[in-house]
């Protein structure tokens, strides 16, 4: 794992800190990250559920990283263009645990899918796509 | 505005507690949601910028709070299905507001679109547009 | 109008000339695009309605001219990255028009929203939202 | 291969037939569709590509398939909620090739992922997700 890379990404961005989030995996092209879970995540209390909101700011955040994970240096920085959730289970009140991986990626442009499970693929919580923004620090 | 809808919105859902959210206005098919601004929501310290997944959960929060406000009691229950947020400028680092309007609600499913912003509607951050299921928990 | 440009869009695309398009409106940033209902646009004979993949052309050709608008001369091409289409009521066996508006046109990217109906915006069949890649052909 | 059902697709849905689709592959849950090219499909004539529209026709029409053929009966029918395209490289000028498979199927909505492709998944040129709902006609 590109130490540099996470340690930037865990310890300099704010909100992922406060989510206590996790790089299990990190490779050129795709991560998996993880929110251990907290009971502050719960969104819905009768089912009980996680949080939309959880799962979808780990998706954007894994889709991120696995974009800015194709670039060597730290000159190159993204932005979230959009990003789509579909939600098709209930997130269990556990870890949950995002993999992302780049589908596609150009001078300006990335497209990236992301995974959203609870360590297991048989239950699959909510699956994302997102486009990032591309820019050099140096511009 | 319906207090017990306010309540249960605001009180019973853990993540949107956490978060700080606050409800500005409510009407059957509408509201307007708040989250005051805290540094730990920050998402790039460079430019820096509001966080992509503070902006999705408040979406998906409104969105969802717009589509329970057009029922009449608490027997109705939603669930995402799917969220989209286009992010259209850098968040600030102010106070961020969702407008949600229902676009369309059936039987099963509801449509919304939000729009996100800092006070004025000449810097808009982000729009976004959900999709949800209802269902009923008498069922 | 740019007649220029609508020349282009309507003749030089081959697509959106067998779909039979229109340009009712055309200035910077906005259009109003219309296809004349045909048999066979017919995308479910029960109901009957008018297929998703008409609506969505429509979408994606509309915000694509919208994006094209804004700029002076021909040198500047788009291309589609994403595009989402929600789909609120059965598309009417009439015209379907779509208007589109750019929310954010930046150096390389461009954002659009699209709102589809039948001549009044009564009855909305469905609302898009896209993304684009902006280039220069001289690049 | 469910041939009543495919003949419903194919015949009775006169875009599908406009556009030509051939089913090559059909199980629950699962589908191949395939839209054999036309220089009327074109795009953008100066790369030359597919139309997005064209893409996005596709995509939607064989979620709604994949989606279909989880039912066993003529009685069920599906409408599109909200489709999703990411354009990831040019539609080349060849056959476009559809795969759809069902992510999530309840009672009143179902998921969908495709994956459009010219014959082999080295050069994908687009992805979709579509969310669906499902009515029954003797409702």
């Amino acid at each position: 794992m590109d130490q540099e890379l996470v340690d930037f990404f865990l310890k300099q961005i704010p909100f992922n800190l406060h989510l206590g989030m996790t790089v299990d995996e990190l490779e050129p092209g795709r991560c998996v990250l993880r929110i251990p879970f907290r009971p502050e995540f719960i969104g819905d209390p009768v089912r009980p559920a996680l949080h939309g909101g959880v799962v979808s700011a780990l998706a954007d955040a894994a889709g991120g990283l696995a974009v800015l994970s194709t670039f060597d240096g730290p000159e190159t920085g993204v932005s979230t263009v959009d990003l789509r959730v579909d939600y098709l289970r209930p997130g269990k009140l556990e870890d949950l645990i995002c993999e992302a991986k780049v589908l596609r990626v150009g001078n300006r442009v990335a497209a990236t899918t992301m995974v959203l499970h609870h360590g297991s693929l048989e239950y699959v919580a909510a699956e994302g796509r997102g486009v990032y923004n591309l820019f050099r620090f140096a511009e």
